[in-house]
């Protein structure tokens, strides 16, 4: 099917919007729900890709939370914690973990106009000891209730809002092509445009 | 089983930062997961009790995302969206409806440091038009994505953390039970103690 024109300026306008120094790795967050919810608010912040680690030989699946979201934002897939979050931090991101430990600091205390990378923990365990270890801060979101907790989805979405607020603040959310490079840009067009 | 002190004193310190006068009115939001995370997020700000309208004989069910959360936040549960609306304006709320239609306002627009309610609607359908007239206002969080929509729960959580940042920033957040009238706080303290 030709691509309609109103189509490719939509495709158009909303990569003009990606980023490509703001993510988030999951670490074993495992329910379709879950996940599908977090690939939806990156596609609304307008997040180029997302990273994850999953449980030997498990195949991440969506479910109609996702809204085809799933289409929009690429999950790319480690092998292990250690992997993804070396390669992030070759990439220049600062890598934050989520933390309901003492050391973590209160989010709102950070900048996160630079490269960011959010790790979100298990749903049952969150983060791994490991992903903690590797980590440039642990940081979390302050609670006022009973539960321990929050789920998984909504931390991220709370982070990654507070991440568009602050560059939005200052006027660097992109808005015409200029969060990629010109090669990553093209590239994403032409997949967009052809799936 | 006696309570212990220990229990007590954390139902106390929780209690007493609890808030009526910020709240949440969901509307036909069906799926389990949605509603135990939107109570989750509620027991998490600090809400009291959140409301919802059902569709006719539905029964709201929670699953393992709520966390125990429905505990802690009690549900009030309205027979249709005008009772529900007209009795929060009774009570002195003002009615933010959420909606993705033309006239609603980027919802940072707002203050929502007074008596606050967010309408959020079904995960297929959004607000009825019947809810969409009674409000005060339609709010809607930008997005800047291929996906016409946020996770309903992932919605709520943004507008409620948002209020909560608008509150804490001039230090009205409630901590020693002030955000209770005396007659609630200890009717809630008794029903949290002895359930
Ligand atoms: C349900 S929680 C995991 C709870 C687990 N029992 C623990 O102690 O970490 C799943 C994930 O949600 C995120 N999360 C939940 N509440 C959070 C908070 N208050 N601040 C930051 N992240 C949070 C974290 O990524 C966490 O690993
Ligand atoms: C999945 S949406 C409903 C989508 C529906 N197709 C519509 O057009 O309204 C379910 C609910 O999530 C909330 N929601 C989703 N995205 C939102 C946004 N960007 N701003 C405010 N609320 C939103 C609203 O309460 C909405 O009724």
């Amino acid at each position: 099917m030709p691509l309609l024109p109103r189509r490719f300026d939509r495709i158009k306008s909303v990569l003009n919007r990606r980023m490509s120094n703001l993510t988030v790795l999951a670490e074993e967050v495992e329910k379709p729900h879950n996940l599908s919810a977090i690939l939806r608010t990156c596609d609304a912040i307008g997040i180029l890709q997302a990273h994850a680690v999953f449980k030997q030989s498990k195949i991440p699946t969506f479910n109609s939370t996702a809204q085809g979201s799933q289409k929009w934002v690429k999950l790319v897939k480690h092998p292990n914690i250690e992997v993804a979050i070396k390669s992030l931090k070759g990439e220049g991101f600062k890598i934050y973990g989520t933390n309901l430990n003492e050391q973590a600091k209160d989010y709102r205390l950070f900048d996160y106009k630079g490269p960011t990378a959010f790790v979100l923990g298990a749903e049952k365990w969150g983060l791994s000891q490991l992903a903690t270890s590797l980590v440039d801060e642990s940081i979390f979101i302050p609670m006022r209730g009973m539960v321990q907790s929050l789920n998984v989805s909504v931390a991220s979405a709370t982070l990654l809002f507070e991440a568009l607020r602050q560059r939005e603040k200052v006027g660097i959310s992109p808005n015409s092509g200029e969060g990629l490079n010109t090669d990553l840009y093209n590239k994403t067009l032409f997949e967009w445009s052809y799936p």
